[in-house]
This record gives C-alpha cells, structure tokens and sequence, in this order.
C-alpha cells in the first residue's frame, strides 16, 4: 500500500484549530462518549452530497445523530439474503442495538443521484443501465417512485423524484421485520422531508406523502 | 404510509433558528451551490458513529467534502455484479463524476462495528455469524484485516483492527479500475486516519499503514 | 478562576438562533418583562431531572411560571433558624414579593432522589446514610413518606413514594406561616401532580392525596 | 391535607395539547428516557425567574440539561455538615452519580434577589437582616462578591453584583472535593455566562471572570 498519502496540510491545520478549541472546550464531554459509549436520539439517512449536511441544520454535536450517507438517502428493501447490505446494517444496528428513537430520511434538491436515476429510468442514460454502473444499480431502487411520478409535466418530475426518493426509502423501512415491530409499538418513528438547497428551507411529508409542507 | 409522523419540535426550532442565522449569512453561497452544482475537493468516507462528524474536526463548510457514512467506514472490493453496492456508488459517483482530489478513510476508536466484527471472528458473536445479520455479513469485509491482528497481544487486537478497518478499505479502493487509475495518473489521492474519540487525536497510515503516527 | 471556560460551540450556535428567531420575534414583550419586572402566575416545584421540563409540558413561556427545581421537587418544613434554606427563600420570594396565584408541585416517575430514599430508608444505601452525603441529608425530607409506603407490597412502593414526595412537600409548605395565610385568605391554591415520564400522563392529588386521577 | 385544589383548566388544556402534539411526536424517546434513564450532558444552574428558561435558549429538549433553579442561581460553599443543602445535593447528584460534562451557571440582569442582596448589603434593607429572612439568609452567600463591586461607581454595582453571583458560585462550586477533582481530570469543565433579558444577549466570563464579552 504505497498509495495511502499524508493528509492535506491546509486539513491538517484545520483539525489542529480544532483541537485546541472544539474539542478543548468539549473534551470532558468526549471523554465521556468515549467512556460511556453512544446513545443518540435519532439516526438520520441523508445524502453523500456535500452541500447538506444536517448536523448544522439541526445544531447537533457529538452523540445527537447516527448517520449513514449513500446516494440518494436510499434505503433498499429487506433482503436477508446473506450479501453485503451496508445501508441494511446500518439500520439493524440503529434499530436493535442503539435504540434510536427516530429514523429521519432526509432528501435534497438538486441531487445528482436522483437526477441521474430520472434520466436512466426515461431512457436518456444508456450507461447507468449497465450491469457495472455502480450508480445505475443503486439507483434501481427508487425505480418504483419513477413510475409514480413519470406522468407528471415533465418539469416536475425530477423534484417529485426526489421526494419519492425518501418516501421510497421508508416505505422500504417498513418491510425491515425489527423497523415494523419498533414503529407499531412506538419506540420508533419515521420521518421523511427535503431540503431545498437554494432557498434553505425544509419540507416535510404529511399525510403519508401525499403532502409536502415547509416546516 | 401512514407511519410518517412530524418532524419533533425541538429540530423544527433549531432548524428556523439555522435558518435565520448560518442560513442567512450564508444565503449567496447556498444559492451558488444550488445553481452551480456541487464540486467537493474531497470525499471522506467514515463511520455512522455519533461521535464522529469530520465537517466539525475539518472545520468544513457546505461544498467541501463529498461523504460517505456506513458501518465501521468500510470498502468492499470491486463486485461489477449488477447487485446493489451503496458504497462503491457512492465511491464511483465521487471519482468519475465529480473528480474528487482525495478520498480519505476515516476511521475511530471505540467502533462497535470493528468490536462486533472481533467478537464474531474470534467465535464469540455466533449470532453475527447467521444469514439473515446485516451487521455480521457487512463485517465480513474487515475479516482479512482480523487474519493480520489475530495473533498481537489480545489487549492490542480491536485497536489494530480498528486501523485495519481503514487499511483494507484503502485496499479494496485500489482494487477498483477507476480509482486505480485516478491514483495512478496522479488525479486522485488516498488518505487513512483514526481519529480517537476520547483524546480527540488523530493518527495517519504511514509507511503503507506498517506505521501510525499522530498528526 | 482559572477555570471558567468558553461555551461550548453548539450552544453557542443554537444560542443565536435563538436569538435570531423567538427573541426577534417576541422582543417587545422580553423588553417590557426587562422593565417592568417579572409577575408569574404560578411558582412551579419540580425536579432537577432532564426529562421533566414544564415549560414544555404546560406550553408556558417567559414570565409564566417562577419555577424552583432541586432534587425530587422537595420542600422542607419550616424553620427560621438563621441557616441557608435555598428552597424556603424561593417560596418565600414567589408568595411574599410576587404574589403567585398557584404554587405547583410536579413529582415524576422513575426519580433517582426518590429511588435513593427508598434505597436509603430500607436499608439498601448505607452510604446516604452519610453524614457528608447531601443527597442523603437532603432526602432526609421525605422520610415521613417512607413511613407512610413500607407496609406497601414492595412493589408499590417507589411508586407510593414518588407520590408522597409530593404531599410531603406540600405538607410542609402549609407549616411556613405566609403560605398558610395564602392559602386560607384564598390568594393561594396548592397543586400537586406526578408526570409519568413514560406515557406522558400527569396525575393530580385528589382528596388531600388520598387519592390521585389522571387528568 | 384539604388544601390540594384541581390543576387550574388552562394549563389541563395545554397539557393535553402538548401529550396530543409534542409527546406523541416524541413518545419514542420519552419511553427510552424513561426505561434507560438520563444522561444529560450538562448541569445548569439558573435562577428561577420566569423570565430566564435555559431551554428556550439553547433548544434543549428532554435528556439534555439537568436544571437546578434557586434564587439568584447561587451555590453555597461545600459545607459537610449533615444539615440540609439542596444545591449541594443537586451538584453532588449531577457530578457523582450522573457524570455531566459541563456545569454551567447562568445569571440574569434585572434579577429580584441579586438587588435585594445589594440593598441588604449597602444598608437599605434592614428586613433582610433578619434571622427569618429566608431570602435574607440565602443571599448572604453573596456577600462576598459585595466586598468586590462596592467601591464602583453606584450605578453599575448591581451589573457587577449579577456577574458576581456566577463567579461566586463558580468559586464556591471548586471548593467541593468532587467538584474539584472532576475539573482538574477534565471530566468536567465550569461556565459562567449572564443573559441580558432586555436584548437577549448572553455575556461569558473570560479571563477568570475579570472580563466579560458577549457571545
């Protein structure tokens, strides 16, 4: 492995600012998670894009949120079949073993992922249909929100897509055995909204995702 | 879906409170963001862990780092097996689409995957052994790095395994055609550290990981 | 004092959104409370406990409630002795400078003052029975509670006690001679209730305490 | 015990208001605060003006601050004395037992028993003298911080004086043993702010308190 690289200096710089503030000023309270362990209230599924990032929406610091991030805030549906599920274990270990009280979906506007996914799925990209896209394949999930939303006038689709990106994502919650039995007996709840980039507002579904409403 | 519920009420005040503060401030480069795309000078890929949020020890700002979060920050190997690989879309996305300059594994003490990975490889976590464990076959990629610790000291195994879960995801990296060649042509480079949580430190892989040193 | 230190940041963060939004809002009315001085309706007596907060649960904002919080919402007999009493001089000021119309006091459920009396009383926490232990000397105050439960089914008890720690409290708060002359000149009404932290359920005291009803 | 009356129908109202909205929203977490217990991160000592609600502030929700409120937000010296000391209790809770990493005190401008302290002091309030003066009698802890603002100019000797009940405190705070021991580890770290509740501002101590900046 002679490709592993020192880090960046202008990072290396930033993290030393870091310590000698952030976490001078937190450090009991970092000994503490470090001794105690995690207990955060909720887990959040959002997008790799780096223009959202909900722990400054929210103003939550260390041990608030459990986060997985993979294109598109997608979650596949329950499969046990033995391959490799990285969204999948990071639910089943949110769920059965920290006990977060909430699950938030949280989608964006201008998400490449689902952009892309509108795209594949209107037959205007011929390379995520590959069997080796990456992408393409993740993207296959939210193929039953594309059929939801492909008769649409066209210029709303792709933002509709992206709200179906996340109610994709917990209607697939739902078929997850241990999500369905901490939902109905209320030590769970789910929650879905978008993020406008642009105008930094939120949006959140209601009832059931029929409606979006900014918060 | 009636399972969406509303946002709680204490993320809605803290959201309108961002809102009307870093949003505000920083409304021209949200809206640039929106209207311009994304264009991330790094994708970082760590952990869901609570603790460990790489935009607060970075001191990064929206726009800056593309990230990837699952369980115990970990690459699989190359599979182009038309299966679904949240990862290595999100890994494909970063580098063929948006060109990142690095791609840094983020790594930390304290992880419950790495530790639920230990437990299982030395036969003390049989339940993470089944099928059906999303958490047990997601760490099946880290049992390379337990074959390379299993004979240290027992007290120094989970903190070598910790910096292997970084090391083996560097190396299945390599093991992807278009990261290779983005490495090989000098486009892209590859970076490890751990950050420990309690002391708030954070070491780099030197010498292809055969060292570690605090930054 | 070398030992003050900043805030931490995330406080400080929500801290200005705070400002940026309910004060920004409601700054007519912060202004007038600023100078006109405070006139709260009610003096609350809760506990310290972070998942009790009655602001919340009684929608009360600025200048409702003059609220008093120690360790299980405990409140000691009378007694002009000279000594510091921080609890006696808060009930003190609330009836005698601001006049409030209602003095409540809210127990709740699994309270860690309450469980360490019961511990203490029934020979389980020698170590409160220290004299250096505050948190012992000050639990002191429910002892007469004790009295009232033991001969409970064991488990009953803690429940018992939590509720007693409320009639305790109020008990002794009619021993101080301008709360007694409050209350019987009708300027004064006194409430007892328990929250269930669990269900969210408040009980209220009926019939002097021997009975209690959800509300 | 006659003199328990029914909650009064407003705050019957809110409360089921809130256990429809705010608690249903939130049931999941009140179940798990309620079944694992607490685990604040910070103590707040606060005064228990009605004009002066931490959580507001710093949009705490439920779990976030263990809140001791008195008069003027006052901590005695550490006083073993097997007498009844419900600050002390409190403090001894949250740093033995529950093991916050931040104890911050909180003054306010415009605070009742901080100019009442500075009337007894400078003279002009004889009834406070008195041995039955509970409020008397518990502003006496602030003596001292008297002795260091008497010689300013009169009108800003109140201002000082409010400043000096988080110092006092503060100092007062490092004279018990557990207190002491968790500061220098670095298990806990002390602050001191005061909020201004004409214009929402909150000012830091820095330097040991010799300065004071607005956030």
């Amino acid at each position: 492995m002679q490709n592993v690289r020192p880090l960046p200096q202008y990072l290396v710089g930033r993290y030393h600012g870091w310590k000698a503030t952030s976490y001078a000023e937190n450090s009991a309270w970092y000994r503490r998670l470090a001794e105690d362990g995690q207990r955060p209230r909720a887990m959040v599924i959002s997008c790799c894009d780096s223009r959202v990032h909900v722990t400054s929406i929210f103003g939550a610091d260390s041990g608030e949120f459990f986060i997985h991030r993979n294109i598109a805030n997608l979650v596949p549906p329950y499969a046990p079949d033995g391959l490799q599920h990285g969204t999948s274990a990071a639910v089943e270990y949110a769920v059965t073993a920290l006990h977060v009280a909430h699950l938030i979906v949280v989608g964006h506007t201008s998400c490449g992922g689902v952009a892309g996914c509108h795209a594949m799925c209107s037959g205007r990209a011929p390379e995520l249909e590959e069997k080796s896209s990456f992408v393409g394949r993740w993207m296959d999930i939210l193929r039953p929100g594309y059929e939801r939303v492909k008769d649409l006038p066209e210029d709303q689709q792709v933002g509709a897509l992206e709200r179906e990106a996340v109610m994709v994502s917990i209607e697939n919650l739902m078929t997850f055995p241990f999500v369905k039995t901490a939902v109905e007996s209320g030590e769970l709840s789910l929650h879905g909204i978008v993020h406008d980039i642009k105008n930094g507002t939120l949006m959140q579904a209601e009832d059931g995702g029929r409606r979006w409403a900014e918060i």
